[in-house]
């Protein structure tokens, strides 16, 4: 049997477990073109959020009762498609689920001699792609910029700190709560980590960045940017990679309006989807690799075993408890 | 004797006429390589009301007792500088006064063969060239593109629409009453206007921008842009030239702070200062120069005769109650 979690009603707020359901089908039988894949590890992030909701966005929402959608490592099963053989491994949007079939022109085959089969789902993958794009095509580092990450010690903020400070950036990183700080100097590389949660993070800021923030590369919105808003330096770039203060709020947060700080800046505030490069992805996936075969990009993982668990992972994530990229292992 | 308006007291909210001064001093003795110029125009903008507040901005405040900051147009009456004699015309930053001395350096010669002088302070000026910067460097529109302008039939909206018209876009003007509005049509070029007094301004960008909004240049701020951002096309860019409708508030408004869309429409909103440009004044000017010349420019003027009412005609200017740009000719 093949067993999926889908998408049991809307959440209001944040998600609760009642959201989802665990549902057991046949495994499906691939038809001429397709492949059959069995998962072995789900990627969860932010973004999934956005699909269980019907507001508008850049994709279309997940109907009531359709698996959640994710991307998914998993070992191909039987092939009716040339390039794939039972055994290969192989990336793909398959959701959340214990098998799946695809075309074949949905997936991509990984090598597992680079790099264990679930880091193609992060430091190898959408969420690596994520940082590079936003941070070199978006934000445009120059040697020397000071570069503030939001959600720094999660999964795109580890890569983003450690790509920042491989272009010759000082890097500084915001996180919530003393353990995902000490992983920001200790484990990525930042220069220097401020705690949301604890610190002034005004006062911090205008001490770690006395000449202003050159780059800030935004995971989460909210109260927080704003602070970083006020501490810009001339000619600044906002990357909006992710608002995820946001995305569980049953009413919008009041701000105030006021974009003057861009002109008194001069500063550009931008968002992108990972998606929009795909033809570049090789490219990226290439550099990425070497970096990480140099031993200059470290990443933390947060496992939780079996899908039945997916949707406590997630909820967890949305709420801060991860400590690096969440994955499920599927057994 | 020299006649003068200064700064008497800070503003709260919208500037009242008691917080000008009209003082007379002796008309003021050009020392060593200065220049003394008799003032004709005074050109009145909204970036004066900043000047007025001590909040942090990109210019220091102007000090109680100061003459009010602003561009004229004059006549040089005595000359201690070489590069000019008496009867030459100049523009400079001499501000809200009849006379004033300046060096040199600080003075730019004026053809009124090319344009009437006051036309120097606008289409010609610091106006026509924020539009042009703004537009151009900030926006890059392509022909095809539909560009939204708020405070279209202000004094920098009203060049921006026939720079775009142009470079080969749609324009769709957005200004307040309906004189304003038909002269934006009639005007000004623009394929069509919206009275966001009037209209209902979403529905009328649906309408009017069946494909999204790709460039949208923005003088106001505030709801009014918050309308505009639900309606842009991918990869839309956002021109922060202005925010008048915050200028004058006292307590900053509130609106929900998800910069979400910016990721939805892959959008870019950037803000920007036209004395960034300074480098590339000449060569601008000379652009629009020849613009004007072959009757592809045209442009309203709001006149006021006398210094001593220049203060109300800012007020009115920050009120909408101007149709064109604002200018003070001083007699």
């Amino acid at each position: 049997m093949n067993r999926q979690i889908t998408l049991a009603a809307r959440p209001v707020g944040y998600p609760q477990e009642s959201d989802f359901a665990l549902v057991e089908t046949p495994v499906p039988e691939p038809g001429p073109g397709q492949v059959l894949v069995r998962s072995q590890w789900l990627s969860l992030d932010p973004y999934m959020r956005g699909r269980m909701s019907t507001t508008r966005s850049y994709a279309k929402a997940t109907e009531i009762g359709d698996v959640m959608t994710g991307q998914v490592v998993g070992e191909v099963v039987e092939s009716h498609d040339g390039r794939f053989s039972p055994g290969d491994l192989v990336v793909g949007q398959l959701g959340w689920q214990e098998y799946a079939v695809a075309r074949g022109g949905a997936l991509r085959k990984i090598d597992p001699r680079v790099a264990p089969p679930q880091a193609w789902l992060h430091v190898l993958g959408a969420t690596g792609l994520t940082a590079y794009f936003g941070l070199f095509d978006v934000g445009r580092p120059s040697p020397g910029d000071t570069v503030v990450v939001s959600g720094a010690a999660g999964a795109v903020g580890q890569i983003t700190g450690q790509l920042a400070r491989i272009a010759g950036c000082r890097t500084v990183g915001i996180a919530g709560g003393p353990e995902k700080v000490a992983d920001l100097t200790e484990e990525y590389g930042y220069d220097a980590g401020i705690d949301y949660k604890a610190d002034d993070v005004n006062a911090r800021l205008k001490e770690l960045c006395p000449h202003g923030v050159d780059l800030y590369f935004d995971n989460v919105g909210g109260a927080l940017s704003e602070t970083v808003f006020r501490r810009l330096a001339l000619g600044a770039r906002i990357v909006i990679c992710g608002q995820i203060s946001q995305y569980n709020l049953t009413e919008p947060e009041l701000a105030p309006r006021h974009l003057g700080f861009l002109i008194v800046f001069r500063a550009r505030m931008q968002g992108f989807l990972v998606s929009d490069y795909a033809h570049r992805f090789d490219q990226a996936i290439r550099r990425l690799a070497t970096l990480l075969g140099e031993g200059r990009l470290r990443y933390r993982e947060d496992v939780t075993d079996g899908l039945e668990h997916a949707p406590e992972a997630f909820i967890g994530m949305l709420n801060g408890a991860n400590r690096g990229k969440t994955l499920v292992k599927l057994t």
